[in-house]
């Protein structure tokens, strides 16, 4: 009997593991990721890891995108068709917002908890500003590492988490550090907007331009990586 | 002169050092990882690289479970034999309680030292959530780096150990992040139940649990690793 | 349509690309990594993460050098030619300048942020110390990871990443741990020399003495590794 | 022109090679390590990733002992012929003793900087049984992770390093979690014993010790991994 996480052999059932593996991976990494306690070093550590090990756990079914603004770089370069694209991000966003849910329930004083905002003195503009290029930075090791011809193989997943982990120690203070529209959305949709749905619209618009940005760095085309392929067949 | 991991070449010898890695394994881990002193996020990094370590020490031995919930599941999805699961958890206690006795030995003020229970204002509800959702992770990491296929190699006890470090970081003040029923119970029978048998009993039914819900996620039968394989021959 | 980071089949072309791969790099690490507000064990770790990811990302276009004297030492071995070196160097210097004048939009306060010097009572003299000692281990992992035959492959840039963040834990109250020219030049020159150009410029004669020092360690000619027979090709 | 680190073909010049490499790795990790100002989790991740980075920069010309309990061990064990291995020991122990000296120059305030001995209330007896426990467990993952086989490639190295990680997070403050006898004796020929050549002596009986039992958990013979061959010939 094959698991949630395995389709059979016909297309339109990998299609739906995969979409599952979406929502699973990013219920769990917001799960997590949104419920350190510490906003400090500890905040950027935990939500590195654990993008890495949840990347590492759907790779191999959906490609661990885990992020809509992963899921529209590759949609725009051409890796990921518009139908799986559309439901990854529906997926993404609802894993997200159940973990937001799920803290309402497991953590004591919850409010507001897993929100994003800019911080130490940072204005809205500088938030942005460093969303959009850790974002970048995010897409860009997702190309090199797991999306390019030749990657890093085994090592894919772990740059893209580490990657995570690097922004999130430097710009974390400053603007949260989310580069990933989902897990913006899940608790701005929880908590009434995080206090600021223009905050939260903003943080948005960052990762789409930044995902748009990305497209002509790695391009479109003819390096189509075996992991895609994997996926995709 | 083979050592006492190795087994001659029959299959009993074979099995007979899988549970003796299997103990010495979990020993090492409970023994490095129970007696960290600052009860904040060195915890969390040093259980998840001590778990991480005695993982790739043990897994071509005995597929490094160290943890009686991944063989309970490994049990129930057809990867382990009934009677090697018996061996596998009697030696993984075992390890772990003599951990918690040498911590008696070896630590000044030793008492209660590598306890589990509530923090943080959370209730012992909220506690057995964490425990049920971050097992279910780690054992989502087991099974998609080291039991599946295709899995990722030499990477997969990397990724259990770090998803064990992120739950502790995030789970770590509000359950004491067990996601492991022989390192609950290992000090809790060398130090009278850790204050709580009640606790005790919710934490190994929370892991329990987590291992039963794993199962359809993965499922059983054809994507048999070669992991496993190699153990079982 | 290829992306900028990819070169078409002609060699110029790929030179433009890998040019193009070392700017953006050492901008994205310059940026990340000197932008860690707190100056302790954090700035370790996101820079040795940042440089890591970023080796990575531009490793399989360029060689992922990131670094002036890391291009100066593959270029007295024979690694490198000539005018590839130089435009790399300036591409490295461009980067970093580019990383700081981001820091005076992007970071409240930013004045002198990413600058380098001694600390914690060490003279000028002994902060030269431990820029030679620390860049030459960090030429050694560059050779021993990426360059030397055999080496470790995908495990390449993580030695060297990693190689930073252990010296800047341990060097980094004494000299800040620069062990690279192009990061020591970037807030020099937005920042007016960083408070003591002669400082700045004792930092680069350190990481060009490195560079000298460690050709001899691994020597020149037959082991010319597979990444850089990529990266020439 | 080969370098220092570069043996020609015939093996009298392999082993001065290697020899070299043991010497200049233990010298740098050594410095990096014993250099780290806080006395907390910093010297724990700072020893552990210096540790490993050395390895893999030494592995391929020497095997990447780095320390004279792996090296008791593999003589034990067959796997480091005698010569060999007094060559490896005098080298390891010069290494750190050097390392020691260049902390009095680079180092203000230097007086008993890495030293090793007795913390957090514990006796020498206790730091003794830590010293003998961790030192196995780092025994057990050279072997599991590159001496067995099959073993893990290009991930041994990294495990050798973060055992000792966790190691010293665990025993750090009880024992200073020296596992390694050079690093033991080099700081205390440089600060005359350390405060108590007594118990400077206690750690080298211990890491002795536990070479001795570790022989007998991975056995000798037939298993003589790759590594090893491709250091031998």
């Amino acid at each position: 009997m094959p698991g949630i996480l395995q389709g059979d052999a016909n297309s339109r059932s990998r299609l739906a593991a995969a979409v599952a593996a979406e929502f699973m991976g990013t219920f769990l990494f917001a799960l997590i990721g949104g419920a350190v306690p510490a906003k400090n070093h500890q905040t950027a550590v935990c939500n590195g890891l654990a993008l890495m090990v949840m990347i590492y756990a759907t790779a191999n079914i959906s490609g661990g995108h885990l992020n809509p603004a992963v899921t529209a770089a590759t949609l725009i370069t051409g890796h990921t068709a518009m139908s799986r694209a559309l439901a990854y991000m529906v997926a993404q966003v609802a894993g997200a917002t159940l973990a937001s849910a799920m803290h309402m329930l497991l953590v004591p004083k919850a409010a507001g908890i897993g929100c994003f905002g800019p911080g130490g003195g940072a204005t809205l503009g500088q938030a942005f500003g460093w969303e959009v290029l850790t974002t970048m930075m995010l897409v860009m090791a997702v190309y090199s590492g797991c999306v390019g011809q030749p990657n890093f193989g085994v090592a894919g997943p772990a740059t893209v988490g580490l990657t995570l982990l690097a922004c999130a120690l430097a710009a974390g203070p400053l603007s949260g550090a989310a580069l990933n529209p989902a897990r913006v959305l899940g608790p701005a949709l929880v908590f009434g907007g995080c206090g600021s749905w223009a905050g939260t619209f903003t943080y948005l618009v960052g990762a789409v331009a930044a995902a748009g940005f990305s497209a002509p760095i790695y391009g479109a085309g003819p390096h189509l990586g075996r992991w895609m392929d994997a996926v995709e067949h």
